[in-house]
């Protein structure tokens, strides 16, 4: 599994023709650097619209206040900074949370321990990132499970193999087999070892946070780490309007160690917001503000990014539904929002409802994909992996979204205008009633002239019959099996992976196992 | 199969408790209007940008001109307009092409035999037809196989069941059990007999063109044909940069009776264009300003509208490509030149190169839809039941399709930022840690407040496993089956009815049977 030096820097380095069929295969060495958006963002909101959720939210944050539970110690720091504070409700002078955010930055670096894998999050840099959280996996051959930490090895490899994904992500699924306590030891690890892309820390418990922290110093260097973002880690809000003790003690732990924080109201509109848009982004934008802006006060200029994860519910069944026009408006206008408090953002992914990678899935992550990248999302997660609901990684889904992620890489670069993007020679050369195949710009744009397919099949319905009629699922298959034996490991300092493991051993030792 | 003229009136005006049920189920009597996009359009090139593929498309009309092949009355109309004739090659002094199209309506109205169902083409209107030209249908039943006016008939009723098809298209599948030459009759009958909504004529050759009319001036009235568009037809530029003498009849025809013409390169960029996107836009620009200026020499005024069909092709085989970034934006940067050219817009659809609605299918047909809708669309052609790079009209895929199309139209509303939109006193109702699912404002939001898909499952996996694991192609099936089950004809003047027959058996009479 290890891999010279010499390897790591060839693989890496990516030219030529081997580097050329190996981005065909989609997978593997050759990566793709973050995303650099060169077309407009989509806007659904005008100024004054705009303006009216922004007095809205104020006047929830003024009026009704935010919950911050299970923690005095929030309770405090907001005593201090002037906000009002009855029990553990929280209400906000005019502006306040807008001036404290004033130390946040607008972009940030995240450094990964292989230096060309370091990623820039806020401007027009989109990074994208696994499905987090599920405690199931799928893959055609063994159906739905609760996952293991072998799956969670397999679903950061694939991470690593996947030229469009930017980001190793946090909890690509739940190990299961080890217990809840010192399953996040295992994560880290993992993310470290099988990959060197960027990567996040754990939220379940303070403690696990610091655990994260005291690996990436491992990794990092302790002095590099305090000044540094070399993790970040993703702070839900308990909507409406709540933070609970849990994911406040990691907010604080992070924000301390100068660490970023993706202060996300999870939001199933219907359940956690009203069922309006507008009534959801005033919610969204009153909670992001008390969340982001407590990370200032644990430390100015903490790495703080915008978070928005939007859905809504079956009003039939209660359900959660994905890929409608609902929270897709929501998705945009959190993204201007964000904008125009110039926070990083992040939102959407490959989201949907589906049980398995068929048609519903498609159609619902093409729909939530598409409005993340035209939104100007700044960090996807749930990029690839995602069905039902984010209770299950699916193998097949993962290297089918990994597919679409490229094509959303293309589209962003926009439409070339130079000499050779203009092609008038080829006109000219070719004239009417004849064909470009063979013609000169053709042949001289071949390798790059238009985005290849990993998964489709494009080929003639007698050609797909004779090879066994296989759905895009089936193709999926072969493909995430193809980039698990294909897969390498990035080398990894010796002495650094015994550290990591010493520090793991101590501290599963100082522990007893729980498993809830 | 007749309903009386009552029941057709009660089933067009759709309020109620009843209609909302009928919305819900997706199919049937509820129609909705043709979308009024109140958002902005997406656009991915600046002024700059765009003022240089117009330089260069000048260039194109100029230094090398279209061919119109087989028609010379299309070239004496272009001599007689001051343009260069050299054979069948035509090229065009700057601006000619431009100062002609000056007479085009920027907007226009296709008139429906409903009233209700007549739809306006052009500006801030997005009207979705099913789609267009397969000679292969496909369900999960039978497979794929040659279609037959049975077929035709069906898509006909499925296309008049769903509520986001605005209009009821042209030839949905190639009905070949019927001799080539005959087969336009039954497919206008079929338009008029099973469907209200608006429709295309035939293209296949000038004399079924005028077919098309004189069984439209049965339905309309010879007097309101005269001055009023009934009928919008497809006619493709056989790129690059060649207009064929079936086309050119076919356009003559529509023209002079003042009917709507959709002039439409036809593109598989790398084939038919170059393998640039701007290389690619530059030709389409050429070969619709020749094609529809044309149309405003046969009659100044008539209806006109710039079509754009952008594919590309795989590098390795030649096969059609769909789904991909560099379609997508030739189709928005088209869009952007049809606005500056004051001419209503065509493009895209739910188009894809997969065999079966599986994934593949949905993501490309996704990724084509939402590119579509985005870029500002007025006339959607291929909005449902497309496969395989559009030899097949897919049962399951066209009510799919629907579902998505349905989403888009909601999504166009934009946000609603009224009070009820607002919804602050919801929030402040419901408050920090409680939710919203019982409250006044959710209550009185209940019927209407999300989208709700017709083919989705959003239940539980226990649930769904219990019945039987099905994919959303197998939803589908079901759904179509239901349509065309409830399917109800709107009712039909029977004079109107004798009439067309008796027109059709005529017609009929007087012609051989050919096959090819």
């Amino acid at each position: 599994m290890v891999t010279s030096e010499a390897d790591g820097v060839r693989r890496r380095r990516g030219g030529g023709a081997e580097a050329r069929r190996a981005r065909r295969q989609g997978g593997g060495a050759v990566q793709l650097p973050p995303i650099r958006r060169r077309l407009a963002n989509y806007e659904v909101l005008d100024e004054e619209g705009l303006a009216l959720i922004e007095r809205n939210a104020d006047i929830v944050l003024e009026e009704i206040g935010i919950e911050f539970r299970e923690d005095p110690e929030s309770l405090a720091l907001w005593r201090e900074a002037g906000a009002t504070v009855v029990g553990t409700r929280v209400r906000f002078p005019r502006g306040l949370c807008r001036s404290l955010l004033a130390t946040a930055p607008p972009e940030f670096v995240q450094h990964a321990r292989n230096a060309e894998r370091s990623v820039r999050i806020g401007g027009d840099a989109t990074v994208f990132a696994p499905v987090y959280g599920p405690p199931f996996v799928r893959d055609l051959d063994r159906g739905r499970r609760y996952g293991t930490i072998e799956d969670f090895r397999n679903f950061v490899k694939l991470a690593y193999m996947a030229p469009a994904i930017h980001h190793s992500g946090g909890t690509v699924c739940e190990p299961v087999d080890i217990p809840v306590n010192k399953r996040h030891l295992d994560m880290v690890f993992s993310h470290v070892r099988y990959s060197d892309k960027p990567f996040m820390g754990s939220v379940t418990h303070p403690e696990r946070a610091a655990d994260s922290v005291a690996m990436a110093e491992i990794v990092f260097g302790r002095d590099f780490v305090a000044e540094n973002c070399v993790m970040i880690s993703l702070i839900n809000a308990n909507s409406p309007m709540v933070f609970d003790g849990t994911m406040l003690g990691a907010l604080k732990t992070y924000a301390r160690a100068g660490q970023g924080t993706i202060v996300t109201p999870f939001i199933l509109a219907g359940a956690m917001s009203p069922v309006t848009v507008a009534g959801t982004l005033a919610q969204v934008l009153a909670e992001v503000l008390a969340g982001a802006a407590l990370t200032q006060l644990c430390r100015p200029g903490a790495p703080v990014v915008f978070g928005c994860f939007a859905s809504s519910i079956s009003m039939q069944s209660g359900a959660p539904t994905f890929g409608t026009p609902e929270p897709a408006l929501v998705s945009y206008g959190a993204a201007q929002l964000a904008r125009r408090l110039r926070l990083p953002f992040r939102t959407g992914g490959a989201l949907c409802a589906a049980k398995t990678a068929d048609a519903q899935a498609a159609y619902e992550s093409a729909n939530t994909l598409t409005g993340t990248v035209l939104a100007g999302t700044n960090f996807v997660l749930h990029a690839a992996g995602w069905l039902e609901g984010g209770l299950v990684s699916g193998y097949e889904k993962f290297v089918l979204d990994c597919d679409q992620l490229a094509m959303q890489q293309r589209f962003c670069e926009g439409v070339d205008l130079s000499a050779n993007g203009q092609a008038l020679d080829a006109i000219r050369e070719v004239g009417p009633g004849s064909h470009y195949l063979g013609c000169a710009h053709t042949q001289a744009n071949f390798e790059t002239a238009f985005y290849r397919s990993t998964v489709a099949d494009n080929n003639s319905f007698e050609q797909w019959l004779a090879e066994g009629e296989k759905t895009a699922e089936e193709r999926g298959n072969a493909l995430f099996k193809k980039w698990l034996a294909e897969y390498e490991a990035p080398p990894l300092d010796q002495a650094v992976e015994e550290e990591l493991l010493d520090f793991i051993a101590r501290r599963k030792a100082s522990m007893p196992d729980a498993f809830a």
